[in-house]
C-alpha cells in the first residue's frame, strides 16, 4: 500500500517568525545541541528526511529575526553521526558554486551517513547572497536555471565516474582501483569545464537523492527533468492538484516515471489536544510577532524594502511581472484578493514562509493529509513545526501515531538509506 | 614549562605509501569508521589536533595508490561528534574555492566542535585541480600566493564582522542581535569582492587557529603573516633549526609574537619493543611497495611522468627552477647528491612524503623529539604513523607516555579549545 513520505524542515526555533521569542525556543542558545535534539526526535517519528535550507548571506536589517544558521553540509555530517536511519537532505545552489566541490560534499556525506544523503538543488534568491562572491547583482533568471540545469548534469557525471566496484583494495595484486572501471567526466559546456573523477569511491546509493523547489516555469522544468523529490508551496488542495498534475505530467515527458518524482508540499501543522488548545497555541506565537520583524520578512519575500510603510493599509503598488520567484507572487496576489493590510499579509502569509497554516487536533490535522494524499495533492509533507521541540513532540505523539493507525505512514524504517524510505530505484550507471 | 605540541596527519591506512596493503590495513574498507577509531585513539594519546590534507583531483594513474578521501569539512564535522576535546584541522585551498565559502565552513565547524577548528591555508599544487574548475593550468606561483594572501584577509574580515555579543537572543524586546555590533566587510579588492557578514555568531575561538605548510619563499611570508601553526618538512636537525630560527625572525618581524607561531615538522615514527621490531616493521612496509605504485607517487611528487623510466638508473635530467614546491626541490637534490637510483629515491624519499622517517624505540624516539625540541628545531611535530592503527597505538602507548614521564608532553587537556591546548590566544576585534 501506498504510504506518505514525511520531511521534518529544520530551523533553529521553528517556523513560525516569531518561535524565537517563544519561552520553550533556543533551549541551548544558538548550539548544535538543539539541532542534535530535533533530528532525534524526528528519527523517532520515522520522518524520511532531515531538509536544511540556505541562505548565503544576513540581513544587517533582520535584527529581530533569528536568520542565523550552520552551514548545511558541516550541519548534517554532524547530525549524521547522531541518528541511524533518517535522510538528511542539505540545500546548496548552483549560483555561487562550482559542481565539483557539490558533487563531492554531497559523496562524502553519502558515505559518511551510509546512504542518506540528498541535494536541494537551488539557484538563490536573496539579491544579497551575490555580493559575497564578487557580484553586483545576482544572474537574471533564466541564465540562472540554464546555468542549474548544467550544473546538475556536472554533478551527476562527477557521481557516476567510477563503477560500483571500481574501488578495489585489493592488497595482493597491489591494486586499489581498478583503472578499467574509471571514466574521466571532461566535461566541456556554456559554464563548466570539468574533468573529473571524484576521489571517492561511487556513494552508497549510487547518487544522492535529487530534491528540488522551483515552482516557476523554468523551476518546474528542472524538477522535472532532474528531482526525485519537489517541495512546493501549495495553500489549497484545488491548486496543489493542478500543480501535482503539470508535475507528473512533465516528469513523465522526459521519459521518467512519476512515481519517482515524489511531491511534497509545506505545511506548517500546530496541533493540539483539543482544537481551542491549539488555537491557543498559534494566538501565543502571533502575538509575539513584533512590528519590525513582520516588516523586514515580508520585505524580505517580496524583494523590497518596506520599512516607511503604513502597516494598516495595503501593500504598494508592485509589478507583479518585476517577481521571479513563485512565493512572493503568490502573497501579493492573495493579499489583493483577500483585501488584506501590511499588517495581515504578514500575520496570515508571511509568519509560515507562505506555507499552508493546520490548526487542529491530530485527527484533523490527519484529515486532511489523507485528503491531500489519496485525492491527488500531494506524495508526503515537508513538515514545518511553528516551534520547536514541542511542535515537533506533538506531531511525532499526536500525528505521526493517527497516520499509522490509518495505515498511511511506516511503523518501522524498512531499510537503512534515504532512497530506502523513499521507495526510489539506485540510478544505474550510464551506458558507455 | 614549554611543552611539545603534536599533530595527528589523519590518513585512511597510514603515512606509508604501501600502508593500504598491509594486512591489518583498511579493517572497515572505505569508511568512516577506521577515521573515527583513528581519531578517538589520538584523543586518548591528548593530541593537540587531528590534521587532515586534500587534493581536489585523483590521478587516473594512481591505481596502486588510495589516495581516495572523503571531503575534509563533512569528515571533521563528523569526528566532531564522536570527539571532546581534540583539534581539528582541515586543509582549504585558496585557489579553488570562494573565501565567503571557506569562512562560513571553519566557522560552522568551530561553532558545532566548541571550538576545536582549524583552517590549513593551501594554494594546490597538482596540476590536475585546475582542470576540475575550468582552467586548463593551475595559476602561476607568485599569482597564487598574493591570491592566498588576500583570501585569508578577506576569511578573517568575515570571522570578524560580528562582535562577541552581537547575538543577544532577546525574547523579551525582540532583539536578535545587536546591529550596532555588526560591521559589513565591504571588501573590494584585486581578487575579491566580498560583502558580509556571515550568518553565524562569531566562532568560539573567536577565529579558528591559522595553520599554513609552505616552504617557498611566498609560502614562509605567507605563513610568517598569518599562521598560527606552521607544519613543515625537515629531514634533519641543521636545517630544520635554520628553518625555524628563520621563520620566527619572519613572524617578529610582522609585529607577530614568535611564541604564537608554532613550528611542527612532520615525522613518520616507527616504533618497536626494540629497535629489531621497529626495523622489522619498517621491512615489512617496505616490502610491499610496488613498483607502479613508487613511480606513480614520485612522479606525482615531482609533477611528471616517469612511468618509462629505468628504474635502477638515477633522476632524468630536472631543472630545478621549474619545481615550485620545496618538497619537489628537496626530493632531487637529495637524489642527486646521494646517488639515488630511482627506486631508492621513492624507497628512501617519497615513502613517507618527503618527511623525516624516525625508526627505533619509545625512547630512542623520545630522545629525537627532545633534542629538536630543546635545540630550537621544533615546537612539536606533526605525527604521521607508517600505518594505522597500530602505528598509532603503538605511538600513544608507547611514546607519549615517555614523553610525559620527561615533563615534554601533557598528562591531561587543560582546556575545551584549540587554542587553549595550543597555548594560543583568543584573537581580539579589529579596532573599528
Amino acid at each position: 500500500m501506498r504510504q506518505m513520505k514525511l520531511g521534518l524542515f529544520l530551523a533553529p526555533a521553528g517556523h513560525h517568525m516569531a518561535a524565537w521569542r517563544h519561552p520553550d525556543a533556543y533551549p541551548d542558545g544558538f548550539s548544535l545541541k538543539t539541532y542534535k535534539r530535533f533530528a532525534q526526535i524526528a528519527e523517532r517519528g520515522l520522518f524520511d528526511m532531515l531538509f536544511v535550507a540556505d541562505v548565503f548571506s544576513l540581513t544587517p536589517k533582520g535584527k529581530r529575526s533569528d536568520n542565523f544558521r550552520f552551514e548545511p553540509l558541516t550541519l548534517l555530517s554532524a547530525l549524521a553521526m547522531v541518528t541511524e536511519r533518517i535522510g538528511l537532505v542539505a540545500t546548496a545552489t548552483t549560483s555561487f558554486n562550482e559542481p565539483y566541490h557539490v558533487a563531492r560534499k554531497f559523496a562524502s556525506l553519502d558515505h559518511i551517513s551510509g546512504g542518506r544523503a540528498g541535494w536541494n538543488i537551488v539557484t538563490s534568491s536573496s539579491p544579497r547572497e551575490a555580493l559575497n562572491f564578487g557580484y553586483e547583482a545576482h544572474f537574471d533568471h533564466a541564465e540562472r536555471y540554464r546555468r542549474a540545469d548544467e550544473f546538475t548534469q556536472v554533478v551527476r557525471g562527477l557521481w557516476d565516474c567510477l563503477d560500483d566496484d571500481a574501488v578495489m583494495i585489493d592488497k595482493e595484486s597491489g591494486l586499489f582501483f581498478n583503472s578499467e572501471k574509471l571514466r574521466l567526466l571532461n566535461h566541456d559546456g556554456a559554464y563548466f569545464k570539468v574533468a573529473g573523477p571524484l576521489s571517492l569511491p561511487r556513494c552508497p546509493q549510487g547518487n544522492p537523492v535529487l530534491v528540488q523547489a522551483g515552482s516557476s516555469e523554468d523551476g518546474k522544468s528542472l524538477a522535472a527533468k532532474y528531482a526525485e523529490v519537489i517541495f512546493t508551496i501549495q495553500r489549497d488542495l484545488a491548486a496543489a492538484q493542478i500543480f501535482y498534475d503539470d508535475i507528473k505530467t512533465r516528469v513523465a515527458s522526459f521519459g521518467r516515471d512519476p512515481d519517482h518524482a515524489l511531491v511534497l508540499p509545506g505545511v506548517m501543522p500546530i496541533v493540539g489536544q483539543t482544537r481551542q488548545q491549539a488555537q491557543d497555541r498559534y494566538e501565543t506565537l502571533q502575538s509575539l510577532i513584533h512590528r519590525e520583524a513582520g516588516l523586514a520578512t515580508l520585505g524580505r519575500h517580496l524583494g523590497m524594502d518596506l520599512s516607511d510603510i503604513d502597516i494598516e493599509g495595503p501593500l504598494p503598488e508592485i509589478d507583479l511581472a518585476k517577481l521571479t520567484q513563485s512565493r512572493a507572487i503568490g502573497i501579493v496576489e492573495t493579499s489583493r484578493r483577500e483585501k488584506m493590510s501590511v499588517r495581515e499579509t504578514w500575520e496570515k502569509l508571511v509568519v509560515s514562509k507562505g506555507h499552508r497554516q493546520l490548526i487542529g487536533t491530530a485527527v484533523e490535522i490527519a484529515d486532511s493529509f489523507q485528503e491531500w494524499f489519496e485525492c491527488g495533492g500531494a506524495d508526503g509533507f515537508n513538515i514545518m513545526p511553528p516551534m520547536l521541540p514541542n511542535g515537533l513532540e506533538d506531531f511525532v505523539d499526536l500525528v505521526v501515531p493517527e497516520l499509522q493507525r490509518r495505515g498511511l505512514f511506516r511503523k518501522a524504517y524498512a531499510g537503512t538509506m534515504l532512497r530506502d524510505h523513499l521507495g526510489l530505484p539506485r540510478p544505474g550507471l550510464p551506458a558507455p
